[in-house]
């Protein structure tokens, strides 16, 4: 073609694209929807850094700028104010609906509101949730349960097994944390899946030994996963993505949400150690579907955060400066090598070798001077250590207000464009649901 | 169309528009690149909320809303580290090279590299500058001129007289503040400017006087304009940017850079009060611009940061609120409130009277402990009351290496979407530039 009539394509392409609703294409065949909890953009940018081989001059470019299509608002239903929770931009994300902080799948007036996974459920596809967190916690559960509450943990999990759409289980995969919920006293909820058709595992490595294609329930924790740096399988998050798609797969397509729910727990700690490892765990998850879509077209992948957590900076004190380096070499999460502390004879010693890098003298002292039986001030110290090291800043241990990225690719990802309101991204996915097959 | 045409179409557009290069299509006439200096995601996030009419229930949306295409990552050359300074990221944003911190359009071995503005002028181009710092600031400085150091601001200033391209002065028109730098008692540069036929004025309201389309200088302070909520002229950035355009538009087309220097001064003063208002001047400006673009297809406008300032967070200290409310009614910025505290009677009234809202006790014994004959604790003592009322929280009075977003409109603007280092901004420039017009 010649410049101009590139030119008047290029006009043409981009007036489709921003003045077409997504009404008018193909209803993606498989969605997979992803939400790394707490993640906001300091994070991003912080792996970027993290991940950056330092012997070339370039910083390398990551996943998560390889999908950057757009940025979120996040803010919950206005009565609440201006800064969200989980379980309310789980809700926008998953219903459309802008709801009150702790709402689970209910709008502001707690009434019940459907969610993408229902309405794919209720279209034919299969459906699933993998998650690092429990399985009942406030993302997934705001994709499969209405509760008034997140703290229900309880009714959640009862919820996944009592309640159906079009007469079937609402979720086909359910792969994550959660035996205190799912075996309890009163109830043993994983006995009924069991009864009702479900394969069951409780190790990770028992996933690849699972009969695909077919109904599954895998509990690998009390509550939530081990932290990704303490995990024996430390790609967790890919091994119950691609466990979760093999048993997905089917000729009416699916709906899965995959949560990398710890990012958030680490910003609440303001850990930066395990911000960085949990980022990790969903770069390759992210790495691996991208090849994924490459193989399977007719998919839509989108993803984004709920909200960033703990107010985290790339640079502090004034000095401009970040070090991702001594984030690099961690034996342990900064959170069991806190707990380790508390009993550890020689602290300094015991930090040198999980941390990975020797300790001034001044590090060690810090440590040292801990007096207390409860684990968070070792914990603090360690965290308190890379910060320094990393010149990492922190402003609260709750969340923050800040627009979040938008990630996507596949069949529809144009449509994630651009700046959205989380409850705008529910509501394309509701639109491209509706689209003909 | 039938939905599977469109279904082609919109797949054919969008690898048209991944795959082609801007090389393809015609130069923009006009390009107006907006550099909002340390306005991270949280500026613009924050902005949202203080900009949000509170008797909806719903947070209306920006400027900046509509115009995100994309993020840029900003780290300088890695000899320097991850966290810029504006020097290198302007020289990034100007020249399309990484050079160490402090660099002002030379590369990290000093070299002078040529910058988009530059190439513009040679190209018969038009060039300005409209800023709210002094023209030879790091950013302006960037485009328009080569240093080794940012510091060097009287030398800066001589080049913009010294140094021509195509037997021309490089800028057209410049206007921002500088007196001290252009009027000095070894040389004065407004002298010499005159006679070489610029028209010069030093107050804002002549700006309404000056003959259309001839080379101008306006300075308008001795270092940096006096801030937003200091100025006669609450609306300053967008007076310079018509100014500007009404100088520059011409049949050949033209480059103006825009910055809105303060809203990182207000970063680096962790003043929420002043950052709002500063991000309401390039707000507004913005929207002028977006009508322009309306009537002038033929411009391409680009806005991104330099990098962020001062580890702004939208919530902090555990709590889930942020308060703009009490950010709305100042009537001086908290520099300046700070500032008459020094010598007023009856601190608690005056900071009540500015602030726009009644002091607590614990606020009025905040400012009457004060005891210093420097201004900065008083200005302090005032952020810090704003930061407790609206729940704002910082990690640094420097810079932090979070990407910032790209905002775009116009002639090429599809070419500045997803993730793009910044040195990729003016690279895709340059290609625009070079295009057949
Ligand atoms: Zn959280
Ligand atoms: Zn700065």
């Amino acid at each position: 073609m010649k410049p101009i009539s590139i030119l008047l394509f290029a006009v043409l392409c981009q007036s489709a694209l921003a003045t077409h609703s997504p009404e008018n294409i193909k209803s993606p065949k498989n969605i997979i929807m992803i939400v790394g909890d707490g993640m906001g953009p300091s994070y991003t940018t912080a792996y970027r850094m993290f991940a950056d081989n330092p012997s070339t001059p370039e910083v390398e470019e990551t996943v998560f700028d390889r999908l950057l299509v757009g940025m979120a608002s996040t803010h919950p239903d206005m009565d609440t104010g201006y800064v969200t929770d989980s379980a309310a931009s789980a809700t926008a994300l998953s219903s459309g609906v802008k709801t009150y902080n702790g709402a689970i799948g209910v709008d502001a007036n707690k009434k019940p509101v459907q969610t993408v996974l229902e309405l794919a459920k209720e279209q034919g596809r299969k459906t699933g949730v993998a998650v690092t967190s429990q399985i009942n916690h406030a993302t997934p559960a705001s994709f499969g349960a209405h509760n008034e509450s997140r703290q229900n943990y309880d009714q959640i999990a009862d919820s996944y097994f009592d309640e159906k759409t079009n007469g079937q289980f609402i979720l086909d995969v359910m792969l994550g944390g959660g035996w205190k919920y799912f075996i309890r006293e009163d109830r043993n909820l994983v006995e009924q899946f069991k009864a009702a058709g479900y394969q069951y595992v409780d190790k990770l490595t028992q996933l690849n030994d699972v009969k695909a294609g077919t109904p599954l329930l895998g509990l690998f924790a009390d509550v939530g996963m081990p932290w990704a740096l303490d995990s024996t399988d430390q790609m967790r998050l890919p091994t119950l993505a691609k466990a979760a798609i093999r048993q997905l797969e089917n000729d009416q397509g699916y709906f899965l949400l995959i949560e990398a729910s710890q990012v958030d727990w680490a910003g609440h700690g303001n850990d930066i150690g395990s911000a960085m490892a949990e980022m990790h765990d969903l770069a390759v998850t992210l790495e691996w579907l991208e090849q994924y879509l490459v193989n399977n077209p007719d998919t839509l992948l989108v993803a984004t955060a709920d909200h960033s957590t703990g107010g985290l900076s790339i640079g502090a004190n004034g000095n401009y400066s970040w070090s991702p380096s001594w984030l690099k070499n961690l034996k342990a999460s900064p959170v069991e090598i806190g707990t380790q502390l508390m009993t550890a004879k020689d602290r300094g010693a015991l930090a040198t070798d999980l941390l990975g890098f020797e300790l001034t003298p001044e590090e060690i002292s810090s440590l040292s001077v801990i007096e207390s039986d409860k684990p968070r001030p070792f914990h603090n110290a360690i965290s308190k250590i890379l910060d320094n090291r990393s010149n990492t800043g922190w402003t609260t241990t709750g969340h923050t207000g800040v627009d979040v990225q938008i990630f996507a690719k596949g069949l529809g990802s144009e449509y994630f464009r651009g700046h959205l309101d989380n409850t705008r991204i529910a509501q394309t996915i509701f639109e491209l649901l509706r689209n003909k097959k």
